[in-house]
C-alpha cells in the first residue's frame, strides 16, 4: 500500500547516541546510510547534530547541509515550512539531542504535520533510555506508563508518587518517570519517604554509557544505600 | 559503582529483528559482538534463536551453545537455575522471538531473578515495534501508556476502548495497544464503531520491514479507508 505520491520525500526519525560513545556500537547501519543520503535536517541543537553527523559520516560535506532548529524557542508557525523539502521530493531527517526523536524529546509536532501532509514517516532504530530501562528493570513489560516529570511542589509530588504506587499495585502496571538531572537526589529522597518499604524501585542511570547503573531493589534497600545520581541522566521505575 | 562481585557473569538482553531483514540494518554492532562472546542463552524459541545467531554470527559454532527455553510452558521453578552460569562467571544472553526481551515479550521474570541475585543486567539496543510506532505516530511522547491486549468480549472491549479514549483526552496521554494479528481487522472495526469520529488513530504495521505501514488519521478517515491488516503485526495508538 503506497502512502504518498511518488515525488514526495520522506521524514526519517534518526536516533542518536545517549552520550559520547561510538555511534555504531548503539546504532544500526541504516542510521549511517540514511544520514549519508539526506541533506535536510530538523535538529534540536545544531552544534551537537553537526558533531554527530560528522562522527557517524566523517566524509559527508557539512557546508551544504540545510539545517532547521526545533526546540522550545522555535516559532510553531514555522514548523510546517520545515517540511517543504519533502514536497519537492527531498527527504528530511529529524535528530534530537540524545536518543529517539519524539519520545521524551521534541519531534512529535513535526511528525504530526507530516501525517497531515500525507508525507511518509520512517522511524529508525536507536537507543531509548526509557525502553532500555524498562527491559532491564525486570518489571511488567506488558503494561506500563511513562509519566514524564512529576510535580515540583513537595505536597503535589508526594500525592503524585502515592497515586503512581497505587496504580502500579492495582493494575500491575509499571510506572516510569524522570527528573531534571540536578534534582535526581531530591526526587529519590521523596520516593524513599513516600513509597512503601517493600515497593520495588528500579533506578537506571547513564544508560548505554560507560558508567551505566541499573538496579532494582526495595525502597527499604535504597533508604540505606543512596546511590550518587547527581547530574546523571536517570529513569525511575516502580513495578512488580 | 560496582554492582556485582567480580567473578559473576552478566545477563545481556539481546534484541532481534522484527522479521526477516538483515540483522545489522536494525541492530548495532554491540549485539553481534555480545553474541560472539556468549555461549549460554535463554531463548523464547530455540529454532528461531539459532537461526538468528547463525545469521548475525555465521562463524559461531552452534553445537557448543547451552540453550534454555523460556516461554509460557516453562516451569517457573526452573527459571532461577537458568542463571547458574552467571554464578560461575559466564554471561548469559536473553533472546526473545522478535524485538526486545521483556517488553511485550517474555524475559522480565529472568531479569527480576537476576536483580535478586545481584547479577548485572545489560540491555542492548534494538528494534521495539512499540517505541518505533510511538515515535512515528506524531502523538505525545512525554506521556504514554502501553495497555497490552484489550478484552475479547465485545461489551468489555467497547468499554475498554471508551476508557482509553477518555484517559487520552483528559490527560493528553497516548494510549497504545495490540491484538493477535488474525484479529486486527475485528479490533479496527470495534475502534471505528466506538471512538469519536475526530479522534486520531495511528495504525503501525510491519514495523521495520519491507511493507511497513504507519499512518495517523481520524477515525472518520479509517471508516472509509480500511487497510489490509490481516495477520500483519500491528500496533494501535490513539493520541493527540
Amino acid at each position: 500500500m503506497s502512502q504518498i505520491r511518488p515525488p514526495y520525500g520522506s521524514v526519517y526519525l534518526i536516533p542518536t547516541t545517549l552520550g559520547d560513545n561510538e555511534p555504531l556500537e548503539v546504532l544500526p547501519l541504516s542510521v549511517k546510510k540514511t544520514i549519508e543520503e539526506i541533506d535536510c535536517f530538523i535538529v534540536e541543537n545544531e552544534k551537537t547534530a553537526r558533531r554527530f553527523i560528522k562522527k557517524i559520516c566523517p566524509k559527508k560535506p557539512q557546508q551544504s547541509l540545510q539545517i532547521e532548529v526545533l526546540n522550545k524557542f522555535t516559532d510553531p508557525s514555522l514548523l510546517a515550512s520545515f517540511l517543504d523539502p519533502c514536497l519537492q521530493g527531498q527527504s528530511v531527517g529529524v535528530i534530537s539531542e540524545a536518543g529517539c526523536p519524539g519520545v521524551a524529546d521534541p519531534g512529535a509536532e513535526i511528525v504530526a504535520i507530516a501525517h497531515q501532509k500525507k508525507i511518509q514517516v520512517l522511524p529508525l532504530v536507536g537507543p531509548s533510555s526509557l525502553l532500555l530501562s524498562l527491559m532491564a528493570s525486570g518489571f511488567n513489560g506488558q503494561s506500563f506508563t511513562f509519566n514524564g516529570y512529576l510535580p515540583i511542589d513537595q505536597k503535589e509530588r508526594s500525592k503524585a508518587i502515592k497515586d503512581l504506587e497505587n496504580t502500579m499495585m492495582k493494575k500491575g502496571q509499571t510506572q516510569m518517570f524522570i527528573e531534571t538531572p540536578y534534582r535526581n537526589e531530591a526526587l529519590l529522597t521523596s520516593l524513599c519517604k513516600t513509597l512503601l518499604p517493600n515497593t520495588l524501585l528500579c533506578i537506571a542511570c547513564d544508560i548505554s554509557l560507560e558508567n551505566e547503573f541499573i538496579k532494582t531493589e526495595s525502597v527499604s534497600y535504597w533508604k540505606k544505600n543512596l546511590p550518587d545520581l547527581h547530574k546523571r541522566p536517570c529513569i525511575f521505575l516502580i513495578g512488580s
